[in-house]
């Protein structure tokens, strides 16, 4: 059997980066797909010089909770790529910064329903420069863990960010640390 | 700082599922939030007695590929709780099956825009024991590979999904290898 993709009779936006297709599946059955046209994102493991990782937290109304997290963010078109994006967002959100910005993974935040990818980078040696730049629309709280209790954090679900559990095992595989 | 959840000031559905909220951010600046009101997902790594793998090959319309997968789906009405959720997944789209079924992790697909969670199971020593049971439009190809290198196929981008990356950290650390 080979695997064939649906074909698309019609697209409609309910909204911009909100698109509804109408497909037809390869047996002829009609199947509606919500899409979203998302740009490319990116997320941060920030580790200082003594295995500090550089946390936020920020109220997240799907969930409609406050929660822990990496940093990361939406690439802008004024960004070096992803890499530059990683670096303008991290200190954006914390006032950390690095020259070492290491490409560690990508990923489909979620093939069935986004069009964009998520890029992982792990950040070495980040070191405070400068306050926080934040939107008018951001409260963000940072602070720092030891890489240890993050790993436990993403296990017991407390760093719930699925995306953001992606990036520690790229980091994690990166440093040699999944054996 | 204590960061504050953002307060509703009118909701209304796009679509079924689709949900556009009017917050207030604390400032009064007023924001509105796409949200996806998704049900309880499941994804399982599933291992037989010899360290292989089970994983899937689908077409997945955000990306418009065919992409290889963790075996998963969405929680039914009738299943018991996630774990029987991803028994019955794994069984209907692979013909796989075991008794162990261990929850290793559970993440938020995006926070941001999505009400629901995602439980990651490992499930050990399966065996085929039936055929698919596909919906009619479900195209699902079941193939094997060893641990090993699915472990290569998430940090080069090939195990595409997140979720399913995410899914591998979690297994692997119940399994005792991230050191």
């Amino acid at each position: 059997m080979s695997i064939r993709p649906w074909k698309v009779l019609e697209s409609n936006h309910l909204r911009k980066n909100v698109r509804v297709d109408q497909c037809e599946f390869p047996n002829g059955k009609i199947v509606e797909a919500v899409v979203l046209e998302y740009g490319t994102w990116v997320t941060i493991l920030a580790l200082t010089k003594d295995q500090q990782v550089v946390l936020i937290k920020q109220y997240r109304h799907g969930v409609q909770k406050v929660i822990a997290e990496l940093p990361g963010g939406v690439m802008d078109k004024d960004d070096a790529g992803p890499r530059g994006a990683a670096k303008r967002e991290l200190l954006e959100e914390t006032g950390y910064s690095s020259d070492t910005f290491i490409q560690v993974g990508k990923a489909s935040p979620n093939p069935a329903n986004q069009t964009n990818l998520i890029y992982s980078f792990l950040a070495l040696a980040v070191e405070k420069v400068s306050g926080q730049t934040l939107d008018d629309t951001e409260e963000i709280e940072v602070f720092l863990k030891p890489l240890e209790e993050v790993i436990a954090m993403a296990r017991n679900g407390e760093l719930l960010q699925s995306m953001q559990v992606s990036t520690l095992f790229f980091a994690l595989a990166y440093l040699g640390r999944i054996v």
